[in-house]
């Protein structure tokens, strides 16, 4: 059975992981008869953000243990990642991948990746094993392999686009429920929430963005 | 449109709503052609559970704010739910049903509910509208009900479906992706995570208990 990486940073659209992208990313891989091993940084989340009123809030969270309310309790330390024991790897968006995961929201094309991440992504990729990113995501591959001029998508947002390229990336629109695939790079990218207008939107994104990483699980050539 | 109130009680399973059955209850909602009201109730959450490490955790949370995570913010106070505005309810599982809506994990059958949530289910029943029940929450329309000898299920749990029978219910078993319909007083309880062993599960018992809710919502005869 396919194991699928999934690193969460959070528990909430806009200071985590977005909670419907990331629950259908589970439900995707499980109804496709694979298996999701979860994982999160064990740091300190950028932010906190109250979600109810929109303003920032007081509090001090983490992200491995904010991230394990989506994971039922079933998720590890980002650190003990190994490409070895995953035969793809996916993360979904909300703001924590722009903000947790990576300093985007914040920097811009400028931005600088979790170490943990970065190290997991660059053996994931060494490795001809596929990589998937939906919503602000693909930022992060972006930035780590820009010099692979990866093709990937943010939906159609013009301004993400030009960062996206920024850090030498190829930029190609997509609807909310398509993908983009990078056959070279073994990427898949949607754009989820960038777009999507409804929750089941988002699961149809997230079923394509699955079934493309199980295809592009072929033997090496 | 039909428009479902959804009653939130925080975001996660230990100490607030399911994220999975919330999730999936919401993208049944959507993709059976309804629409979903979020609400929770503006109040301090019984406690704060560590997901990662199981452990009771220090810190304050509000369920109205916590609850906007799985919401994306789209939610209101639960005392400003009015029924006329209301076709359906539906109450995901998780504690919080248990710790939070009700006070069922520390009373067992003397449990109490909270008054704003009483106060809508007993106007929607008395509207004859349709309520939903998952997992664990069907306890609470036992304690409302139990004078109505509602027919619920809670999966094959002895002692949970035991202090359901001390409320006045019957309980019928159920498997994880099966539901129970009282037609009498209009209410669909569906096990869940009582029994789920994948969340592929849950999507289908959500399906089916919106569907049966769905199908509940004939006109009064």
């Amino acid at each position: 059975m396919a194991v699928f990486g999934v690193v969460l940073s959070g528990c909430g659209v806009n200071d985590g992981s977005e909670i419907h992208e990331a629950t259908l990313l589970l439900l995707a891989i499980d109804k496709l008869g694979a298996k999701a091993a979860c994982f999160a940084p064990d740091k300190v989340q950028a932010g906190v953000a109250n979600h109810y009123n929109g303003k920032p809030g007081a509090d001090i969270r983490n992200m491995l243990i904010e991230s394990a309310r989506i994971a039922r309790g079933a998720i590890r330390p980002l650190s003990e990642a190994r490409a070895d024991a995953l035969d793809a790897l996916a993360l979904p968006g909300g703001f924590g991948a722009a903000k947790n995961l990576s300093s985007f929201a914040k920097d811009g094309a400028a931005c600088q990746v979790d170490p943990d991440l970065e190290r997991l992504l660059r053996q994931m990729h060494a490795a001809r094993k596929p990589i998937g990113a939906a919503c602000i995501a693909p930022v992060i591959l972006a930035r780590v392999f820009g010099p692979q001029k990866p093709l990937l998508t943010i939906g159609d947002d013009g301004k993400t686009a030009q960062a996206l390229e920024g850090m030498g990336a190829r930029h190609q629109p997509a609807p909310a429920t398509g993908v983009v695939v990078d056959e070279e790079n073994r990427f898949v990218t949607t754009p989820c929430y960038m777009l999507a207008q409804s929750i089941s939107q988002v699961a149809v994104g997230m079923d394509a963005l699955v079934k493309a990483l199980l295809e592009l699980m072929r033997p090496l050539t």
